[in-house]
C-alpha cells in the first residue's frame, strides 16, 4: 500500500521554508501532493495558476511530489481524494496554538484524519509568505527566503502594481 | 439581593459552546443577561436582530436568562444597567491572553467590574463562531456546533449570498 | 438552595492575592470553603495547622467564609463534601495553561465539576506564595504581599531555620 | 562616540505607554530618534504629519529625543541613517512572540542590528493605540492612556467622522 | 528501503496517550522502536525493566513495533542505531514550546535528525504519566488513562510504598 | 555620568549565549558588572568561586566588564551597589513569561529599577546552562555552546563524580 500525504496551503508564494518541509515529507512518504488552496478570503497577490506554477518549478527535481489545487474546505478535498494524512509545517510556537485548534476542529468533522507536523531547518523558522511579500514590496532582498524563479515573479508582480 | 451577570458578545451566530457557558452561568447566578454587541467593525453576517432572535430561540427553556443588545463600549452598557459582573467563556489558551488585556484595560475604566471565567465542556473547546461560518459557507456540516434553528439560518444565509 | 464553592490550595502562606480572590468569591456565593491541601510533596514550610491558622486570622471579618483542610486528591475531597464548584485564582497567563490541563483532567474523573476562574486586582497579579517565601527568607519586605499576621509568622519561621 | 537608538512605530496615536518607553530609553542613550512609520497598510486614522506633531508635542521637555518619519522597511531606514540599535517596547507576552520573529527576520537581512527591549511601567502594560482608538471612538475617557494634547486630537478626529 | 522511526521517552508508565501515538506512528512507518530512556534524574517509580515490560504487554498486537531501552543522550542512542527519525507526541501547547528548544538543540548536535510530531486523539490530550501517578497514588481511578495491565502494576506499586 | 549595568545570574557555567549578551551589553554601557548569584537552592555543580573564575577567563578581552558575586536577593545587591539598571538575556518565549513576573515583582520592591532585555545571536537561542550540563554529563560535545576553558572544567567536573 502506497503512503500518500497532502501538504496544503495558500503558497502565496512558496518559500524555501515550504520547500524544506516538502523535502522532509518526500523522504517519509511514497507520494506527496502539494495542494494549493484558492483562499480567496486571504486576497493572495498571485493567482492560483501562478502559485501552482511556482511550486511546479520549485519541486521539479523531487520525483514523488505533485501539485494540485482546490477550493473550499480542506476536509472536503481530502474526502474527495480519499487521503487522510496531512502534512503541516510548524514555524513558531504561536503557529502551533492555531494548529491545535485547526486539528481538533477538523478531527470533529473527519474522524480518520492524521496530522503530521514537521519543523523546517532552523534557517527557515522565521520566514513566512507574508513577510516575504512585505520585504519584496519595498524592493528588499528576498534571495534567502525564496528561490530565483519565485524571486523574479515577485519582482514582476511589484513592478506592475 | 439578586445576583445578576452579563454575558456579552457578538454571537454571529450563537454556538453550542456559547450555550454551554450560558447554562453553567445560569446555575451560578439568579439572572443572566445575554448582551448582543452590535460589533459593526466585525462585519457580522447576521443583523443584530437575527442574532438576538437565534439566542432567544436557543435559551427559551432556561428560565433565568434573557437577551438584550447594545452598541458601543461594554463598560458603558454595564454602567447604564448598574451591573458589574461579567461572564466570559474561555476556549483556548490564546483566548486567555487577550482576556487578560481586556480585563485589565476595562478595570482601569470601571473599577468595580468583576470578570468571571467559565470553561465550556471539552466537546466545545474548539468551536468558534468564525469556524462555524467558514464551514457553513462551504456547505459543511455544522450540526455538532450549533443547534437546528441556527443551522437553518446559516443555510439560508449562505444560499442568498 | 445555597450556592457553595471550594477554594483549594496549599496556601504556604496565604497572600493578599489569595485574600482578594476569597473576597470576590464571597460576593458571588452564599458560602466559600477555603480548603487547605496538605501537599506533602510540595514540602510546605508551614504545617497544615499553621496554614489553616493564618487563613482563619485573615478571613475573620468575612462572614460567609470558612476554612477546612484535606489530603489526597481534590476530587475525592469534593465528592466527600458533595460540592462541585471550584474557585480558581488566575494570576498570569502561564497559570492558565496549567489550569486548562488540570480542569480537563479533573472533568474526566468527576464529570459534574464546575471551575470558576477569578482574577485578583492588578496589584496582586504578580504575587505568589513562593516569591513571598523567597523574599522573606532574605529578610526582604513582604508587607505589600501578605498581611501583618502572616508577615510575623514568616519572620519567626526564617529566624528559626 | 555618541550612542544613538531608534524607536520606531506607527504611533497612531502616541500613548503614555510609548512615552514611558521613550523616557526610559532617553536615560540609556545619548540620543533617541522616534521614527514614525507611514504604515499605509495599517490604515492609520491620523496622517503621518499629525502623528509626528503629536509626538513632538509630547516629547518637547526631553532634550535628547527627536522625531523623524519613514516609509518602507525599517531596515532600509536604519541603513540610510547608519544606526543599528533599535528600541522596542514590550507590553504583553504575546507581543514578545511577534517580536522574536520580527527580530530574527530582520537580523537575517541586517546582521549588525541590535534590539533592546524595554518594559513600560505597570500602569501602561495594558494600553495600546488600538484600544485607545476604540475607547475614544465611543466617547470613552482616555485621560489615563494619552496626554491632553492627544486626547483633544482624538476628540476632534471622532467628531469629524 | 525500510522506514524506521524511534519513539523515545521515560514511559513511567506508558499511558493510553502514548499507545495512541504508537498506533499512529505504526501506520506511517515500516517499523517503530519504542525506546525507554533510563532517566535516572527523573526518579521513575518503575524500574527500566518494569517500564519495558508494561510497553511490551501493551503493544503485543501491533506487528511492526518493538521495544528497546537506553541510557544517556537520545542523540547518542540514535547514532548507535543509525536511525535519524524521531517520533514525538504533543499533548498541550506548552509541550511544544519545550519541544522546539529540544529539537533545535539536538539538531545542533546531530544535523540529520528529523522530528515528526503527532497529536493523540482528543481523549488523550490531557493525560500524562505524572498525573496518572498522582491519581493512582491516592487510589484514584485511572482506567481511562492506562490499560488493565498497567493499572494493576500501579496498584501493586502504591500498595508496597 | 557613567552608565553602569548589572548582568546577574547563576552562570553554572557561563555559556556562549551569556557571553554574546555580555558583549552586546558592553557596547551599550560604560561598564557592565557580571554578578554571580550564589543560588544555593539551585544546587549549582560549580562553586561560586569556580563560576566567577570561568567568567573572568571568558571576559578578559572585554575592557569594560568586571565580575562580582552576591548572595540573597538581587534587589538588595542592587541597592547596596547603587545601581538600578539590570541586563537580562532572553532566549525563548517562555523565558519572557517568567521575566515579566520577575520584573513586575521586583519593581514593586525597588521602584527605580530598569530592566533591559537583550537577545543573543540566533545560534545561541537554544542553549542553556542546564542543557550544557546534561550533554556534558554524558560526555557529549559542548564545543558549540561553551568556550574551551569552560569545556575543560566541565570534563573535570564530570570525571570526578
Amino acid at each position: 500500500m502506497k503512503r500518500i500525504a497532502i501538504y496544503a496551503g495558500t503558497f502565496d508564494p512558496i518559500t524555501k521554508g515550504h520547500l524544506d518541509i516538502i523535502k522532509r515529507a518526500a523522504k517519509l512518504f511514497d507520494k506527496i501532493i502539494v495542494a494549493v488552496s484558492e483562499s480567496k478570503h486571504k486576497n493572495p497577490i498571485f493567482t492560483r495558476e501562478e502559485r501552482v506554477d511556482m511550486i511546479k518549478n520549485s519541486i521539479k527535481e523531487i520525483n514523488n511530489v505533485s501539485v494540485d489545487s482546490y477550493s473550499g474546505l480542506l476536509m472536503n478535498y481530502l474526502k474527495k481524494k480519499g487521503i487522510n494524512t496531512v502534512i503541516r509545517g510548524i514555524r513558531v510556537i504561536s503557529d502551533f496554538e492555531h494548529e491545535f485548534q485547526f486539528a481538533l476542529l477538523n478531527k470533529k468533522i473527519y474522524k480518520n484524519i492524521d496530522f503530521i507536523y514537521l519543523m523546517p531547518d532552523e534557517k527557515y523558522l522565521y520566514i513566512s509568505s507574508s513577510s516575504v511579500k512585505e520585504i519584496a514590496s519595498y524592493s528588499g532582498n528576498v534571495k534567502d527566503f525564496v528561490n530565483n524563479y519565485v524571486e523574479n515573479k515577485l519582482k514582476l508582480k511589484f513592478k506592475k502594481t
